[in-house]
């Protein structure tokens, strides 16, 4: 009874903190049961044509197949449905009416050899990247309803009265669907992806801010809260969930702030530079614990450029985030890559002075060297997604 | 004309290319195809119960929504699809009994609610990572055919009858899906995981082979193939191919080399480890054709240990790649492993020793050093890696 008493509690709250991190939830949900409630109850309470059974279903089943979390991922599933269904009815009589013309007996043999190969055709289409991204739910469907209709043997004029009710009843469903996700608590995959890189640019430069206090003085105020040293491992797998926002995107008509024809590509290219540069962030972040580290006496040389140089990275990506965020043109961001050019240059000057003079070896300041060096193409990868943005807000 | 044939060849060509990389691709369609017409030429010849429409359709629609290109995919969406279901039938049935109790008018307003609350309930569970990951599909037809039965209107002794049909055709469809997916060439999702870790491991082996000739000599020799040389990009994204297919791979039955509970959570250990090395060789290619050049002189001092690091590395990982794809014991990665070691050792000797004598200033050597340094952080890498094959292999 403890057990189960403590699994119950486990459950509550893992429910609880969903719903925290993203209230979004919540709504969707409510409006999936709002959607659901009002098709089945308009044909519940209306028995149109035959009855419940054969054509209102198809309302029910479009509201809950197609209802996604994003706009964009509704209206895609939706027309890709409609026209689908369109495509696919008017190809099954077709074949239908072909395969009458062989008689009573051929015409088995040719429905089956009809929907054999345009299933296998269509199934193999889907492996099409493209087509996968955009287009695979419309295939599925046209597969779906061609071999219905073809193989339903009803005579034509029966088939048009089925096809107009069905038809009927899937833009029902599916505009209740789109009305419902439009209308209530809209969730745009395209804000969602705008939101998602501007994050993304400010977890790397919340990393860069910090990096240059955390290295340099590694054993002082470990108590304190150190999250910000994890956000850029997000970064690293942000590739899926960028390129299904940004494919979803294009469906979407414009809102609030983003226009019909909105650059989407434009952010998975500040996404593709930001995953660089968490790349190079994972690599520094190894040199942040490790055992080696350089004598205390070159560290304190190369500390103040080395900060100065993370320090004025981050804040170059942070009012980056800012106007990604803002949609306005990064004025800010050019003063701060400017500093951290100077602070580049300040570092090559002390590093070309360093050596003669010093007997250290070589590898006990490797590793203190290595930071300064992928902090330079940290430096390079953040000039790249200041013009990436700057071409953004332009 | 001549763009329209120009498209038509474009066409063409993609689609022998599709079939070329993966003739799996070609079989799978075949195989859709021939299911499909198995089903639907079944409901067309003999039209049982009351005739095609409204029951065999269930089974033609199963086949179309249920078969994946995968066993485990098709496995794991079969069996969501008849557990939900049969859940959904019986809180149908149930719900609509409730119902009943509320006379003519309260009926719709109770089943609006019940439907209202489940399909609310169901979409928030969607949610969870895990029941995402598993049971998403489950969900969806379970909010599907709750709605449909409970707000259907049959009585329940029609519902019983419908409820069989129903099952009965849902299980014809699904059986023809799973018999087809495995007897005829079967596509194992499992297998599928194991070759990708596999390729993984032994594209990340092909870069560190060839990386020491590439970095040391990287002026000599510019025309031959360095395809080896982008290799390990596609390891960069491979996360979420591999979570996809771990979870398939325990739908699956034992199959060939592989036991029923395969330890498949080991195979993304190795691919997150893949991954983590794959970021460190993104670091280390931007040395390669950087600007910055080390002085000749120390290149020569450091190119023999660090060439003999890299393809050292190089070979522990190949013969990895290997053990994993034949399922042995790694003993000569072990020997490599070593070889990496003493070659480490080596050069942190001739770093010792490089200092004092030269005044080589430190900007100039340090790319060659990041370098150095960073191979010392893939040699961790790669002994971790080798750990957890071994743990795999026994």
């Amino acid at each position: 009874p403890d057990k189960a008493k403590a699994k119950v509690i486990r459950v509550a709250k893992s429910i609880k903190t969903l719903g925290q991190d993203d209230p979004r939830r919540i709504i969707h949900s409510l409006k999936v049961g709002l959607a659901l409630t009002l098709v089945s109850l308009v044909y519940y309470l209306r028995p149109l044509y035959d009855g419940f059974g054969v054509a209102g279903m198809w309302a029910v089943l479009t509201v809950v197949v197609i209802f996604e979390f994003t706009v964009g991922g509704t209206l895609s599933k939706g027309l890709n449905r409609g026209f689908a269904t369109l495509l696919a009815c008017a190809l099954g009589l077709g074949a239908q009416h072909l395969a009458c013309l062989f008689g009573n007996k051929g015409q088995p043999i040719v429905l089956g050899i009809l929907v054999f190969l345009l299933a296998a055709a269509s199934t193999f289409s889907r492996f099409f990247p493209r087509i996968k991204a955009r287009y695979d739910y419309g295939v599925l469907i046209f597969i779906l309803t061609f071999s219905l209709v073809s193989v339903s043997g009803y005579r034509v004029e029966e088939l048009l009265v089925m096809a107009h009710q069905r038809l009927s009843t899937i833009l029902v469903g599916g505009a209740t669907c789109i009305v419902v996700s439009i209308c209530i608590c809209p969730v745009w995959a395209g804000e969602n992806l705008h939101n998602l890189v501007a994050s993304n640019v400010e977890k790397l430069a919340s990393y860069l801010e910090g990096f240059g206090g955390e290295y340099f003085q590694s054993h002082e105020g470990s108590n304190s809260d150190k999250s910000f040293l994890q956000g850029y491992k997000n970064v690293l797998d942000s590739k899926p969930t960028e390129d299904t926002m940004a494919n979803l995107a294009t469906w979407e008509p414009g809102h609030g702030r983003f226009g019909f024809r909105h650059p989407w590509k434009q952010y998975l290219k500040i996404g593709a530079l930001s995953r660089q540069c968490a790349y190079q962030i994972e690599t520094l972040n190894g040199y942040i614990n490790s055992d080696i580290q350089a004598p205390i006496e070159f560290r304190c040389k190369i500390q103040e450029p080395c900060t100065q140089i993370s320090a004025e990275c981050g804040k170059a990506l942070k009012s980056l985030a800012l106007a990604i965020k803002t949609m306005t043109v990064p004025s800010s961001a050019n003063f701060h890559v400017e500093n951290c050019k100077t602070a580049v240059k300040a570092l090559k000057i002390v590093l070309k002075a360093v050596s003669p003079e010093h007997d250290e070896d070589l590898l006990g300041i490797m590793p203190a060297l290595t930071v300064a060096s992928i902090l330079f193409q940290i430096v390079i990868c953040v000039e790249k997604i200041s013009e990436t943005v700057h071409e953004l807000s332009t």
